[in-house]
C-alpha cells in the first residue's frame, strides 16, 4: 500500500489472505456463562472472520492434544490448514475472566506449550499472499514472517501490551515495516505516550507507523493515515456474551474486504473498517467463535446498513443564505 | 417534538432559544496554563455556541460584583440579557483544575454566593420561546422552568452527579418531560445502572425518557430514541486546552442548528449532533468562552465537513455478485 511500492497485477476474484497468530484452547468466564477448553486464539477469531469474504490460509502450531472437532470447525470455512503444525506436546492455552464490564480480560493462567518454541515456517504458497495478518505473537516471529513474504499486497499487524513492555523497539520495527498496524486503546496509549486517541495515533505516524487503526471497544475504531482520518462506532451489539476475539474478528473483516474488494483506496478502507466493526459485534454475541462461524452474508449486510445509518448525516452549510 | 403534541406553526427564520443556567466566574488551571475570575458557567458555554446559529436569550443571576466586561461579551454576540437577574451578593464561583489527561475537573472550590435563592422567573417573552435548555442546575428549578414555558417546539435539559445523587427522582421527572435529555458517560451510567452506554441509552427510555444524548468526550456522542441511533464522532482538536464548557457548547450547537432549521427530523437531529461536535471542540481550545465567541461560520462549517468526511462511507454490500 506504500506509495512507489511494486505491486503485482491484481488476481481475479478476492485475494487470498495468510494469517500467522496463535490456535489455542480457551477457558473462560464471563458474567454470563463459562466455557473449557474452546477453540481460540487470535489466527482462528481472525480466520472465521475473514473467510466470510475471501479464502484464508493459517500458519500457526498446535500440539498432539488438539481435538479433531476443531479442525472441521476450519474447514467447515473453507480455511487453509497446511500450514498448521502439530507439534509433540499440549496446545497454548489461556484461561480468563471478564467482570461484568466486560471491558478487560483478567488473565488466570496463560500455557504457552507448544507455542514457546513456535517460528513459523512459510511455503511458497504462503509466502506469495498477497494479504498477509501477524496476529498479536511475538514481534520477533511477527518479523521472521514479514521477512519470508515475497511482496505482500496489504501486510497488517496486531501486537499486544505484553510486548510493548518487553520488546518496544521490536513492535516498532513491526509497526513501520506493515501497511497498518492495529493496536487497542491501551497499546496505543503505552505506545505513544498520548493519552489521546487522535493524537496518539498521530505521535506513532511520526514514530514511523504507516497507518494505524485503534480500536476502542464500545466506541468503535479509528483509521488514521497521513492522509486519512476515519472512525467507525462500534455496532451496538444486544446480547453481549464474550468479548473474546473481538480485535482479531475486528481484523477479519477489515482484510477480508480489502481482499474480496481488491481495493485500497480511502473509500474502501472506510467500508473495511464498517467491516470490522460488523466482525467484531458478531464475535462478542457467543462464546469462542460460534457466532463468526455461522453467520450469514445477509447478517454481516445488514450490520453493514446499520452501521452506515448510524453515521451517516448529510452535510449542511448552516450559514448559507438558503440553509 | 413528541407525537401528537400540538405545535404552533413555524415562525420565519431561526427560532430563538431559551437558556436557563449558571453564569458564574472560574478560576481554572490545567496543564496548558491558568484563569482566576473568568468568564463561566454552563449559560455562558451555551449562549456563545448557540448564538453563532439563532438567537438566544439567558435567564440566570450574577451578584453585584459582576463584571461589565462580561456582559459586554454576551452583547457582543448578541445575547439578550435581560433576563439575567442581578442580585445582592457575590457571583456564583467555581474553581478547579484538570490533570494531564484533561478527562474529568476536579472541583476544588464551589460558592453558589446569589445561585444559592436562585428561582428562575420567566417573562412572557421568555415564556413563549420555541427552543428551551435547561442547563445542569436544580432538576427542581428545571421544573420550574418547565412550569412557566407555554409550548416550546423542543426542550433539551442536561444535568450532573451531584444531582443525581441527591435527587434522582427529579431528575427522572425533567428527563421523562423534556424531548431530548443530554447526559455525560457517567451520568447516563449513574442514572441507568447500565455501564455499555448504547444500552445505557436504551435504559434511560425504558424509564421514560423520550431521547438522549450520551457525550461521551473524546469518544464523540450518541443519540438515542425509540426509532433512531446516531453516533458522531468528536471533532479531532489539536490544541486541547481546557474542557470546560465542552458539554455545554456542544448543547448549544445542537439547539443552535434545530432552531436555525426549523427541523427536527432524523436528518437534522444527525446534523445537529455533528454542529454540537464542531462546538465542543471549539469551547475546549481556549481558556473561557473566547474561543466561541471568535469563532466564524466559515471556521463552523470546516469542522462540519471534517466530521462528515471523517465518518462517512458508501454502503456497500459485500456479497452480492458485482462487488
Amino acid at each position: 500500500m506504500s506509495p512507489g511500492r511494486r505491486r503485482r497485477p491484481r488476481a481475479e476474484g478476492p485475494g487470498e489472505i495468510l494469517v500467522v497468530g496463535s490456535v489455542a484452547l480457551d477457558s473462560i468466564k464471563t458474567p454470563y456463562g463459562n466455557v473449557e477448553d474452546a477453540l481460540g486464539g487470535s489466527a482462528s477469531y481472525f480466520s472465521f472472520s475473514a473467510s466470510h469474504f475471501a479464502p484464508v490460509r493459517i500458519v500457526a502450531v498446535v500440539g498432539e492434544d488438539f481435538p479433531e472437532r476443531h479442525r472441521e470447525t476450519f474447514q467447515s470455512r473453507g480455511v487453509d490448514l497446511s500450514g498448521l503444525e502439530t507439534a509433540a506436546g499440549q496446545t497454548f492455552r489461556w484461561r480468563g475472566e471478564y467482570t461484568v464490564e466486560l471491558g478487560h480480560a483478567i488473565t488466570l493462567e496463560t500455557q504457552l506449550n507448544v507455542f514457546s518454541t513456535f517460528h513459523p515456517r512459510l511455503d511458497p504458497k504462503h509466502r506469495a499472499m498477497p494479504y498477509v495478518f501477524l496476529a498479536n505473537i511475538d514481534p520477533d516471529l511477527q518479523l521472521e514472517v514479514l521477512d519470508q513474504m515475497e511482496d505482500p499486497r496489504l501486510s497488517v499487524s496486531d501486537t499486544m501490551n505484553y510486548w510493548i513492555a518487553r520488546k518496544p523497539d521490536r513492535v516498532f520495527e513491526v509497526l513501520r515495516r506493515v501497511d497498518v498496524a492495529l493496536l487497542n486503546e491501551e497499546e496505543a496509549r503505552a505506545l505513544s505516550g498520548e493519552a489521546q486517541l487522535v493524537r496518539a495515533a498521530g505521535r506513532l505516524l511520526e514514530q514511523g507507523a504507516n497507518a494505524v487503526i485503534i480500536k476502542k471497544g464500545e466506541h468503535g475504531a479509528l483509521f488514521r493515515s497521513r492522509d486519512e482520518l476515519f472512525i467507525t462506532p462500534a455496532f451496538p451489539v444486544s446480547g453481549l456474551c464474550d468479548p473474546t476475539g473481538a480485535g482479531d474478528s475486528f481484523a477479519g473483516g477489515f482484510i477480508g474486504w480489502l481482499a474480496r474488494s481488491g481495493r485500497h483506496d480511502a473509500d474502501a478502507l472506510r467500508q473495511a473498517l464498517a467491516c470490522g466493526a460488523a466482525m467484531a459485534s458478531l464475535a462478542i454475541e457467543s462464546f469462542s467463535p460460534e457466532r463468526l462461524v455461522a453467520t450469514t452474508p445477509g447478517e454481516i449486510e445488514e450490520r453493514l446498513t446499520t452501521l452506515h445509518k448510524m453515521v451517516h448525516f448529510s452535510l449542511t452549510r448552516p450559514f448559507e443564505a438558503n440553509s
